[in-house]
């Protein structure tokens, strides 16, 4: 903590004075001239070296320029500039040297608004350009022009989102987002209930917590200590939150059992079945299945229909983990992929994710009504007060497990009315085509060699194989100088700025690279881009 | 969902063509004109009836100007105006109405950059502005100037922080921030751990998930089922999310035992030493106590250094909440409230309530080093490799149970950076005297009475007494009248817009004000100002 009462402290107090609201300025060499008087008048107009005032309402004199500046700096810098594809991806600086760069360290007193201008360009210039063309390194990327508005509105109107008192507009929009997407999903006249979320993660914990409430309610009160072993099933290819938030929910990773994946990385139907019978046979209580409709590293959709058959005969709560490949629901095209999600008791669908929404955005569908607030409700009486002038029922916050809450839903249902359904519908469809060109280009390319031949969704996995280990496949080492090709190829891109794709190992097979689409906004020459890049990056390994 | 296949199509696959950035030009009967040659040129600067486009890469000559017309509606209507005195906290409309003028419904063709604008409007319009003065409903509110830039600046990047090589300056902004706020916690040299959590309630559910994993690391993999029952001991006025995560985390509600308070809602120490005997006469296993650093309804801290030592007898966990009251750590003159938070294992603190950081902005902060990790860990392959070109100890994301993740921090930096600790300390200070300088003016003053004496924190909890029940207290309905006055005046400044100030019944006590200071840009007049509205309001009652 830096120390108090140094001399800055004076410069402040003065320029806290209510008559100067024009802020002292400061000469070249921090004297402070308090008589505006006394210094020419071109020099009150050089708001930049206004020091930043300590108040936390937003006055026009004060703050207007500033803020006009700061967003001309993220109007070039992050958002044009930052997406171009003339420009890169990131500028690489080790965590030392960046260390240096920012200056990263909190002082006593405050800083002119120059200052903080200079600040805010090093932090775009360092960060990575998420929304740039040639980061496909995640399941998310894209900067959506009509999202970034929703966000920046939001931000200026800072709700959170637990009353209709309070957020008002937000509260409706989210009962009409949420009834829409359960309407794509296939429940039944869009009925029953659900939740925006922050992050898939919690999502999914949400609907363990709704699956065991079901399962048996007095957990909510007694808690799971007294109670048979629960277990619940999902493949080994799901995301690591099922058991991550197993875990946190005082389940026990221990009791996630991983279902085996086909060939083509979709749960085995049949060692599900079989690991149900064994949980029944260990005195367990089995209580739910997690299937994934896009895996986070293949894309798999695991056989929804045939999971569902499963769970209604052993009663089990179904969950589609639905983050990553919820996005093709809306399109006609490509919906068949989630044949049977209909039949989920919950889903998890990200429209951060395909449907290229800001961060964060998350929802958790169910087909029930009630089992959210009847879980998680505690009707705290100084917010949920049941003696208002409205219809209370409007108040949705005891359903969530946060309190207070920002409104992620603004910026999808902008980028839904600025596109409409159809609009999303065509975004869903470029990525597609996007990712079967890219994966057409590589299947039959020298060097490249595919990991699952077929692709369900928009991440591609593949490997590049340098010209010195073409003809080394029956050596014993390949394997092992393989896992170090894509690493190095990695280094190099992020090194350049080039691009960012990422990489991993996953059972037998040694490091790959794992490429995913989101942006629309990349066509067929990107694909063939992002081919020429890796073998040139990684010819000469 | 609105069906597929619209005419709307048409126009939209027109403006799609490469050849036409300038996108299709609508005359006003929606006669679409897609050959530029024919209409004259001025036409083509009305870039507002551009139809939004799909593609999720922004554009200067397709989106700039959109942007820029969206940056003035926001600068004037929420930023400015919707924080002007001038101006009305709200327009109050009910669910029914506001449905019908906000046009929620989702279709399937695209909207134009000009209905967007409209929409945007009524949009903030409709919103409750959380940053104007008069809105002392919650605990939070303000719109710091700096805050605003820094979330514009994070959605322009839109980072999802889990990676150094993905959000290299917020990972180790991150952590600069959380050991200074360690230090201010009065951590030895600031070690110790912590993250950004989407909320104080989740903050609360890490905390008991890092208690118990300290008490029995087994819980991780073999989950509460086979355990004696876990204890933890929280205040009757703690906030409900203790109840609520502990619920989540499958402890149960039951097992919060609750303490009474005294009669200024600090935590009876008393009664939380025969609580901790009564769980171990069960035979339970008392893990954790929870106390309050700013209770949400009272205000009130609770005695920290008697609380710690009990804890130290017994070996529990201290977690301290301070969410709403950890800001007045920041000022000399008010940090001796939270005596004794240096000997918590963790704490909740939220730079969003007391320091008026943008939604959302929590930490939890620990003590000890390493258990965040060990207790919430999976080490999943895609995304936490090892073989890096960096020091994979920056990857941080692993230690949370969400994966993709808002970067709260820059909002808070900024803040920091632009006012530096000084400018906290005399944020923090303002707002205190605000408070003590409207607990003044009412407590002596007639139809006013105050629920606890002397408020700690900056939440003064009151009742109005109309003249007509002024003569009426010894009445054997008295009280019941006077739990109808907040609502109905709550209800009418609602209606009106000129302020919003929530209300609540609380134990023995009829429903009472409870008003809550954050805005430093709020002075003496205001305070004055809240007294009159209120009279005004409620004397006719």
């Amino acid at each position: 903590m830096p120390a108090r009462g140094e001399q800055d402290d004076v410069v402040q107090d003065i320029i806290e004075e209510p008559a100067t609201y024009g802020d002292a300025i400061l000469s070249s060499d921090d004297e402070v001239y308090t008589k505006f008087s006394e210094r020419p008048l071109t020099q009150f107009y050089q708001p930049s070296q206004k020091r930043a005032s300590f108040e936390s309402l937003p006055n026009r004199e004060r703050h207007e320029e500033f803020i006009r500046k700061s967003v001309e700096i993220l109007l070039k810098d992050a958002v044009f500039e930052g997406t171009s594809r003339n420009n890169r991806v990131l500028q690489w600086t080790c965590p030392e040297e960046l260390s240096r760069l920012m200056e990263f360290g909190l002082k006593n007193g405050p800083s002119t608004h120059e200052e903080l201008l200079e600040i805010l360009k090093k932090v775009v210039n360092y960060s990575v350009k998420t929304g740039h063309p040639y980061f496909v390194n995640q399941l998310f990327s894209s900067l959506d022009p009509y999202g970034l508005v929703a966000q920046w509105a939001t931000d200026a109107l800072n709700p959170s989102v637990y009353t209709y008192e309070v957020s008002p507009v937000f509260i409706l929009m989210e009962e009409v987002v949420l009834k829409e997407m359960r309407s794509i999903v296939g429940f039944e006249a869009g009925r029953g209930d659900g939740i925006f979320c922050p992050g898939g993660s919690i999502a999914n914990g949400y609907a363990i917590s709704c699956a065991r409430y079901k399962f048996q309610p007095d957990i909510k009160r007694k808690g799971l200590h007294s109670l048979p072993r629960l277990v619940l099933f999902t493949s080994e290819d799901a995301h690591y939150s099922i058991k991550k938030l197993s875990s946190f929910l005082g389940i026990g990773t221990d009791n996630v059992y991983l279902i085996r994946t086909d060939d083509r990385g979709r749960m085995d139907v049949t060692h599900l079945i079989g690991q149900i019978e064994r949980s029944l046979s260990e005195g367990a209580a089995p209580f739910m299945v997690s299937a994934t409709a896009g895996t986070t590293v293949i894309g798999a959709f695991d056989p929804l229909n045939e999971i569902a058959s499963v769970c209604e005969k052993y009663k089990l709560w179904l969950h589609v983990d639905a983050a990553w490949g919820g996005g093709a629901l809306v399109s006609g095209k490509h919906k068949s992929l989630l044949k049977g999600i209909e039949r989920a008791d919950s889903v998890t669908w990200n429209p951060h994710k395909l449907l290229t929404a800001p961060q964060q955005c998350s929802t958790l569908l169910l087909r029930h009504e009630g089992i959210l607030a009847a879980a998680h409700s505690t009707n705290a009486a100084y917010l949920f007060q049941k003696d208002k002038s409205y219809d209370t029922k409007f108040d949705t916050g005891d359903k969530h497990i946060q309190c207070g809450r920002r409104a992620d839903v603004l910026k999808f249902w902008f980028m839904w009315k600025a596109k409409g359904t159809s609009g999303l519908e065509k975004h869903i469809n470029k990525v597609f085509e996007n990712a079967a060109y890219f994966a057409d280009s590589i299947r039959n390319r020298e060097g490249f060699e595919m990991v699952i031949d077929q692709p369900e969704c928009t991440n591609v996995c593949f490997w590049y194989i340098p010209e010195s280990l073409r003809s080394c496949k029956q050596d014993s080492d390949y394997k092992e100088r393989l896992h170090k090709v894509a690493p190095k190829i990695k280094e190099r891109m992020m090194k350049e700025g080039s691009m960012m794709v990422t990489y991993q190992a996953q059972k037998q097979h040694p490091n790959f690279f794992r490429i995913v689409f989101q942006n629309s906004g990349l066509d067929k020459a990107d694909m063939i881009h992002f081919v020429e890049e890796i073998e040139r990056l990684g010819k000469d390994l």
